[in-house]
């Protein structure tokens, strides 16, 4: 890093993406990434307190980065449903590329997500807030018919699971994947219809 | 074994089980069975040509103890919708009970369906051949409205696979796990009603 560059905190998660990919989870430390910033183990520790603290933040970002585009989607002027089966594709779009174009960095990241269990929580919260506030939108305009948005979308983002959950990730190149997903996004809007 | 006792397919899955659950997968030999059994490794081999075949069909057979148990609610005379919740009910239980009740068998055989890929697609066939036979039923009695039952048997098989694959079992035992399971099946039995 040139000495004139501000060490921000973004700055040091991009880094520190790159030193577990190259590194991978286990091996990682504050001081590879503060050696691969140019700067001291010290500097690393003044924006993030522990290690642990720097894999949590890293693992949010690296979730972040889903949310942020499905963001777009709910943000839309447009007939709910159309927007429901957008926001499915895109998340199963986003998560099948994470696996497919970087399986390495996928797999460390499945390594983070396993022991952040906050981070995870908080992106699944995120998703489903999404996922009600579209559902919401359905059922002001009378398209959809539920008792609870908040709980329908939980439903629904559980009943999709197979197109989004990391469990589920060597499945997601088979063939006759997207014919299944279309099926079961079929059935769950219909669960939805007034 | 006394030497009296014949020496049948099932006597042999049944001590293969036990030696299993004892050796662990990967430690397991065809050897170990015979001694279990007193009989020699060639008496074991006249019923299963291999080890992997050995494998193969101890695999099945616990396997197909779930499908067994579900078979009796297709065959029943009873209002469709009701049989598919018990159905998916009864599953979701079996599944349950075969992670949490012998963990150490449970692990065993998620190594063992991990390389018998051919009797996971038999059992997940035989599964989504039974929700086909009561989705079809409903679609006679005018309670659902779907155009190719064994496609929706599919669809639903995945949209509740949160309840019944294993990648999910550590899941299972998490408070709210009930309540989620009716909220997915209640959207899920919403998309095939007429």
């Amino acid at each position: 890093m040139a000495t004139t560059e501000i060490l921000t905190a973004e700055r040091i998660l991009e880094v520190t993406e790159e030193v577990l990919r190259r590194h991978g989870p286990a091996k990682a430390t504050v001081v590879d990434v503060a050696r691969a910033l140019g700067v001291s183990h010290g500097s690393v520790y003044r924006h993030f307190r522990t290690k642990a603290a720097l894999r949590e933040a890293v693992t949010k970002r690296w979730l972040d980065r889903t949310s942020a585009v499905l963001e777009d989607i709910v943000a839309q002027d447009r007939d709910p449903e159309a927007r429901l089966r957008d926001w499915l594709a895109a998340l199963f779009t986003a998560k099948r590329r994470k696996a497919g174009d970087d399986p390495e960095l996928f797999a460390t990241y499945m390594v983070l997500t396993a022991e952040s269990g906050e981070a995870v929580g908080e992106h699944i919260a995120a998703l489903t807030g999404q996922l009600t506030a579209i559902i919401g939108s359905g059922v002001d305009s009378g398209a959809f018919a539920v008792a609870d948005p908040a709980v329908s979308a939980l439903a629904l983002f559980q009943a999709t699971d197979r197109f989004h959950d990391p469990c589920h990730a060597r499945e997601w190149e088979q063939p006759g994947i997207e014919g299944e997903f279309e099926a079961v996004v079929d059935l769950v809007v219909r669960g939805l219809r007034a």
